[in-house]
C-alpha cells in the first residue's frame, strides 16, 4: 500500500519499476521531475486517479475531489486550467442516486472553478471488479496571463530560474506561506471511515484553488507553489528542499492547525503535518513580497487562515528544521508512506 | 454492464445521468459531440479508462492497449499526439513481474508511436479494491501539420464543413474505407478468456495508428476518421450517419475479415462488425481520392488489408444498409451494448 502513498516508498517504487521502462523525453517540465504537472509544447498537463473511500465524506465527495485535485495541480504551476477529462470506472450495481449526486458534485465544482469537463470515458465492470467507483481526471492548462508579471516582480529581488512556479525554484531567503489549516482532509476522512467522531467538527477542505492562486500571481513575487496532498506539508517541504537544493527553517507554532485535528492526531499518534490536504497551497515567495501575498491569500475565502511559517535557508543538507512550541528543534522528515490510506 | 459498453445503452445512460450535471461549454469540439477527442483552445484532448481482463492477452496487454487506444483517439481527429498521461490504480499484491512487463509494454508502445508519457499518478488499493490494475490514460495533441493540406485536397471536390476529421463531416458520395480485418481484438480477448481456442490463430490488433494516419493526411481528401473500438464498425458507421445526417451503403463481402474470426463469430452467435478493434481506422474521404488513400494505407504494415467497403448516400434516415454475400440487403444496426465485455 505504501507504494501508492505519495511518499518516499512510492518514489522508490516508481524509480525502480516504472520510469526505467518509459522512453526519456525532452520537455520543459518532464515526467522525471515529478512536479505537479508536466509542460509539453506550452501545454500544462496533469492527471490524478481517485480511489477515495468512502465515496462521500464530510465536506466533499469523489466528484468534488477529482475536479479540485486536478485543477489545483495545474494552478500551482503558475498556469490557468482550461479543461478537464473524466474517466469513470463504475462497479455494476452502484446506487444510481449516489452516482448522480457525485456527477452533480463534479459539475458544481467544475462550474465553481470555471474549468469545463471536455472529454470522458465510461467503463462498467462487474460487481467486485472495482470498489464502487474510480474517477481518473486529467487536465490541460496554459501559462497564466499573470505569470510573467509575477516573475517580473520576483526578479526585482533575485533571479527566477524557472519559467514556472516549479518545485526546483525555491532559493535561500524565500518566505514559506501556507494558505490555511493543515490535515483537515485526511483527519475528516479517517474519522468518518473509522467512526471516531471527530468528523463532526472537522470537514475536508476540498476546494479548487485556481481563483485564489490567480490572486497572488497578480500581486507577484511567488517563486514556487504546491498543493500538499498525500504526505502533507512534510512531503511538500522536503520535496522542495531536495529539488531546489535548499534547507528550511520552519516555525512550528505559526503553522495553522484546527484544534480538533490536533486532538485527533494526538489520540491517534499521527503528525498533522504528514496528513493530506485537498484545498490548501504552500507558497514560496521572495521575502519582500511575503506580507502582500499573505494579504491577498487572506482576502480569499479559501485562504482566510493563511500564515507565514518559515523560510528557505542555505544548507549543505536539504532538510527541514522545525522549532517546536517548547522551543526545541526537530527535523521534519518526509513520510515514508501515507498514515491514512485511500484519502484521495 | 451495458451502460459502459460504448453502444446505445451507454449513450442513454450518459444523456440521462451524467451530462445534465456538467456545465455547458463552448469549444471547437465539446464533450456533448461525443467525438473521439475534444478540442479546447487548439488543444486536442482525450481520455480512456482501461479495465481489460485479463491484463495480458494474445497480441498485447493493458499497457500497449492504453497507449495505443488514447493515441488513436487523438490521431483520428486529424491531430498529432504530443504527450500521454498515465493514472495507475494497482491492487495490493499484484505480481511485480507482471506489473513491470506491463510498464515495459507501455514504454515500448510509447516509443513506437513517438508519444512520451509526460505525467502520471499512482494509487495502490487493498486486495479486492480493484481487479489487478486499472490504467487510465489521457493524451493531448495539436492540429496535424498535414491537416490543412488534407482539407485543401478535399475542397477541390466539395466543401469541408469541419476544421477536423470529425464525426459530423461525412457527406453523400464519400467513400468508406477500413484499414484492415475487423473483430480480431474482441475475439482474441473473448477466446483467450473463455478458453475457446481461437486465440491460437487470432491475435489482438492493438497498435498505435498515428503514423499510418499521417500518411493518408499527406495524400489528402480524408473527411472523417474513427477507430472502431467498442461496438465495432456497426457503431462507427451508425454514429457517422447520425452526426453527419447521411445514410450508408456498405458492400458486405468487401469487408476484410479474418477467417478464424468469422468461424468464431458463427459458433458464438456474434456479429464481427459489432466487435471492438484496437488497431484499425475507418476512413471517409472524397471519392476521387479513395484509391490513392487506399494505396497509402496498404503501404503501411497496419493497413496492408485495407479495403473500400462502401459509400455515404443521401438519405432521410441515418441508417446503414448492407448488401450480403447472397445478394440480400440488411440494416446494420448499432449494437445496444457490447457483446464482449471487458475488452478495453
Amino acid at each position: 500500500m505504501n507504494h501508492g502513498a505519495g511518499g518516499e516508498a512510492m518514489q522508490e517504487f516508481l524509480d525502480r519499476h516504472v520510469f526505467p521502462h518509459f522512453p526519456k523525453m525532452e520537455s520543459e517540465v518532464p515526467l522525471s521531475s515529478l512536479d505537479d504537472s508536466a509542460v509539453v509544447d506550452g501545454i500544462v498537463f496533469t492527471t490524478d486517479g481517485h480511489t477515495v473511500k468512502p465515496l462521500v465524506f464530510p465536506g466533499g465527495d469523489i466528484g468534488s475531489l477529482s475536479v479540485a485535485g486536478t485543477v489545483n495541480d495545474i494552478a500551482v504551476m503558475g498556469a490557468k486550467p482550461l479543461a478537464l477529462s473524466c474517466s469513470l470506472v463504475i462497479e455494476a450495481g452502484l446506487d444510481i442516486g449516489l452516482f448522480e449526486s457525485i456527477m452533480a458534485s463534479m459539475g458544481r465544482t467544475s462550474k465553481e472553478c470555471g474549468v469545463p469537463i471536455a472529454t470522458g470515458d465510461t467503463k462498467v465492470v462487474e460487481r467486485g471488479g472495482v470498489d464502487g467507483l474510480v474517477v481518473s481526471t486529467a487536465a490541460v492548462g496554459r501559462r497564466s496571463p499573470y505569470l510573467d508579471h509575477n516573475i517580473a516582480v520576483a526578479e526585482e529581488y533575485r533571479r527566477f530560474d524557472s519559467q514556472w512556479t516549479s518545485d526546483d525554484n525555491v532559493r535561500p531567503g524565500d518566505a514559506i506561506i501556507v494558505s490555511g489549516t493543515l490535515g483537515d482532509h485526511g483527519i475528516a476522512l479517517l474519522s468518518f471511515r473509522e467512526g471516531y467522531g471527530f468528523e463532526t467538527v472537522v470537514e475536508s477542505d476540498v476546494a479548487p484553488l485556481n481563483g485564489m492562486i490567480e490572486g497572488i500571481l497578480k500581486v507577484g513575487g511567488v517563486t514556487a507553489m504546491k498543493d500538499p496532498t498525500r504526505g502533507g506539508l512534510a512531503n511538500t517541504l522536503n520535496e522542495w528542499c531536495g529539488k531546489s537544493g535548499v534547507g528550511m527553517e520552519i516555525d512550528g507554532p505559526s503553522i495553522p492547525l484546527n484544534g480538533a485535528v490536533v486532538n485527533a492526531c494526538e489520540m491517534l499518534g499521527l503528525d498533522p503535518l504528514s496528513i493530506g490536504n485537498e484545498g490548501k497551497a504552500v507558497v514560496a515567495c521572495v521575502p519582500d513580497m511575503a506580507e502582500e501575498i499573505l494579504k491577498a491569500l487572506r482576502s480569499h475565502p479559501n485562504g482566510r487562515n493563511a500564515a507565514i511559517i518559515g523560510r528557505a535557508v542555505e544548507s549543505d543538507r536539504p532538510r527541514v528544521v522545525m522549532t517546536t512550541e517548547v522551543g526545541g528543534r526537530r527535523i521534519l522528515e518526509p513520510p515514508i508512506g501515507d498514515p491514512v490510506p485511500r484519502i484521495c
